[in-house]
């Protein structure tokens, strides 16, 4: 058996994708409909009110083409809590008028792939810990995708002695790294979760660093031969100040 | 030919999972939604009796994300009774406002690839019998999800000898060891019932053991070369005491 | 080319699987529902009369867990006779209530990998004529799944020479008699007409024995490096005598 | 780069299949029923006079199993005109009442893997000419099927040398040709159409010729090896004098 | 790690297809059915207008068989113009008449697999821009479809090294040269963005250019070995002339 990787797991992930169902949305009366955004602003404002305390956080998106119209990603420290403003978001008039498309369970993680320099706590640095609670950053875009590593014949991840895989992530990292200050990758853990094993969620301002980024990694061995891929998902930033405009409809 | 495992087989299983329309939910009245609630509490009590018999066990659970909202695990001693009980909660009047989303049929398993000490009748063993005939328990979280052993090229589980195979279920046996007192897990066979060859129930208090053990599991050779996994669900427990709040609509 | 095994075809199958809407069903009176099953009982004794006069011959079984509710399965002597019957099921009200779920279109088959020992012609032979125009017994269970001799690498049935294949199917075949008395089974082939090249259909008294058979097979060649798998259906015999206690609705 | 093999191309081919909506049908009084069918058939005859003037041709057949009710296969000298034909169907009250389940995209195709005898222009050769602008059969069943041929690892039909592969489809074709007179077959090429890059029209008056034809061919190196296979539809005539008998609805 | 092949990056990308609900459509009066065409006309209107600036483009054809009966092709500087025009379409009427059926999110792309003459900007190079910022033709027939270079097993696009890659994909580029003035392809890159990892859109008035094409490329090792195809979509040219008789109902 090889040597499992170490990992850190911090906030409890769902990224959740719906569909508007326009045409059910503009049979509401404009009043209706200004009731319906009210109530979900004020969901959004107790996310806020979370986030701001440190306790979770979440981020609102909008997503280009036909496999979902908006994305609501939510971090919070328990699983529980999670399912709580999932199910709080069904209950919202406005959930009436979406119909669900995808969604990811995971865990933020970092992986101990390099070796640790101290005895320290890790759970008790700053640094991990500012990736572990990660406060989601207001880029202009966002992008996410799920991913395996594969276990298929002679490219069988798993099977790699622990000093390769080592020594393959590294390689990997450096590509990720040569984005730094353009691309924010927030990695999840998904294995005993969902149907992949690692979320991946990007945020930039400039949307076409996401195709470098993970067009550059795919020549590199890690993905090239041991990258599987679910579905990608792309969008702008949909603030709360644009929602009025987002959902307006004409009469 | 390889010699076949053995298996003692218990009670029979089924997983079924269910999407709940709550956009249709909110059209009943808060008398009407309350009615329901109490027939299925009245259902739900009827488990709760057979269990209390020892004739069956059940347990009712939240998943997040969505693949499904609640699930619902019976154990009966025959499969008639399964899809009794089936038939029963598709004509309660919640189940009107359920939409199948996923269901699993298998029966609890247990697999003799380690040698027997004695000739004792294994149906008769206490142990081997709280095993084949469980209780569920009311940990704070389960997962699912079903599994095939590969049968791919090189990597064809049911071409090894039996001896191969004894020896790698015995390490992997070892991982779950590890997690004894974390996790309970329930491993069910479904060969001839369902899609997958098995299915695996987990129970935790702390969900993250879920990924730990699962992770784990990924590198060890059985899992690695010649594991197979269908949809992974998550969710927490949904007790009887929780239902009302669970599906409360504010009005 | 490798040479083609002959077959004996006989009566032409369709396995018609259905979900019953029951939230619909549940909109009727109960008056209605009367007239529906009256109705639907009367399309099954004209079932069974054909099935008297040697005809044809037909079962309807009860399906475990969402991937349908009932299924009825039909033996006709010509294709034409089959689609009859299924689009006078498909006028009948009953039909209204169901959602079509899963459907088969095969004829059974026997084939020749075994040598024959005579001249005679064995369409004459009355044991093969039991076989080809086989009554459907009254088991406690059924079974179904389709399935397909892979062809993929090194694993490639169909290139294997004759001989080789006689031999795997002989050794194959001797599985299958372990469980006769305890099993009964039916291959029908789909070549041509549906998208996997068998179906097999079992009747037991004992469902675990459909799961004991399928996996002491799985680790027989033929199933092990050559076996692809549909989708697994099981569930009991639904018997005329237990419509009305089926579809009944408590009011 | 293999040569690439060279084609004739003829009339393109739309199969369209429909299931029908028979809940939704019912509720028509037998007067909009007959208006429905009234005006399906004066689209039926204009397909009619359009196939006795040799400008196309066309075929209706009932299809068995739920995957579809009926198929409606058309052939225009223009891909143009295919599409208003469909438009045509869809706008016609009888659509309404069906459901889309399948289609297929293509143009009749003859592959000139066989050397040619002469310097004759193919398209002027009379026999050339029947049979890339076929009036279409009135043979009792139909099979449907698309196919591909195999790119995966050894088994590569793009990378084989031109030689082999024309050798390969000669002896292919000699499986076809012992079954003239029994099966018609239509070759349609959908490479840069529709999903598989072959559709297989099949015509017999004896169904069980599809699946001894299709059966025998697996066993050739061209299926065996190269071979990847879509949904088989398969189903009998659907003569328009039938139409009021399959479209009939007890009061 | 093999050196990632470079790209320039041009407009965004939308492919929205959508299947028309022509019986819905049909409960409309003819004077609603105008006022909704008539707002799509606006919609088309200001489309043209974007494109006279140069400021994007677009096109819309009628799609052949099921998968969907019409399709908005769309280009613009960012992507969140594309995702401000996806709402503003789905907002329309006339979309709620229309039920999405597939989309592709993209980016047009060139890639420098071929060395470049000089150090000039290439975004400056008046040939380079009229590529990236492409004015759609308006030929008689469109062909769509997304596909993704293979890495499995030995065949493994992205382990190739750089110099290889480049050899096989001028050699693949000579194949499309051959159809210059039959066939316009615009490439358009999907990495980080969609399903795949490329788009490709052909127009052209001659629809079997298509099939010719694609035939042909097939047997080139850069599609024979590496290239791993999704659905294709074809049909003729809607011009904004024809939306009147396209959506014309029959009263």
């Amino acid at each position: 058996m090889s040597e499992a990787a170490q990992t850190l797991d911090g906030w409890y992930v769902l990224h959740d994708f719906r569909t508007i169902d326009w045409a059910l949305w503009k049979t509401l009366s404009s009043e209706e409909r200004q009731l319906a955004l009210a109530e979900l602003n004020r969901f959004l404002e107790k996310l806020e009110k979370t986030q701001a305390e440190q306790k979770g956080s979440h981020a609102l998106y909008s997503i280009v083409g036909q496999k979902a119209d908006i994305m609501l990603m939510t971090l919070r420290p328990t699983m529980e809590e999670l399912n709580e403003l999932e199910n709080e978001f069904n209950k919202l008039t406005i959930a009436e008028f979406t119909i669900p498309s995808y969604s990811y369970v995971s865990v933020v993680e970092l992986s101990n792939y390099l070796p640790s320099d101290s005895d320290e706590d890790p759970y008790e640095n700053p640094y991990v810990r500012s990736r572990l609670y990660p406060i989601l950053p207001k880029s202009k875009y966002i992008c996410f995708y799920p991913m395996d590593k594969r276990r298929q014949g002679n490219d069988n991840w798993y099977m790699l002695p622990m000093e390769e895989r080592r020594e393959l992530m590294r390689s990997h990292g450096l590509i990720g790294r040569k984005y730094a200050g353009k691309v924010k990758q927030i990695i999840s853990g998904s294995v005993g979760f969902d149907d992949y094993e690692w979320g991946v969620t990007l945020f930039a301002d400039d949307v076409l660093q996401f195709k470098k980024l993970v067009y550059e990694m795919r020549f590199d061995e890690v993905s090239a031969r041991y990258g599987e891929f679910g579905s990608f998902f792309v969008g702008p930033l949909l603030e709360k100040e644009k929602l009025p405009q987002f959902f307006h409809i004409n009469e």
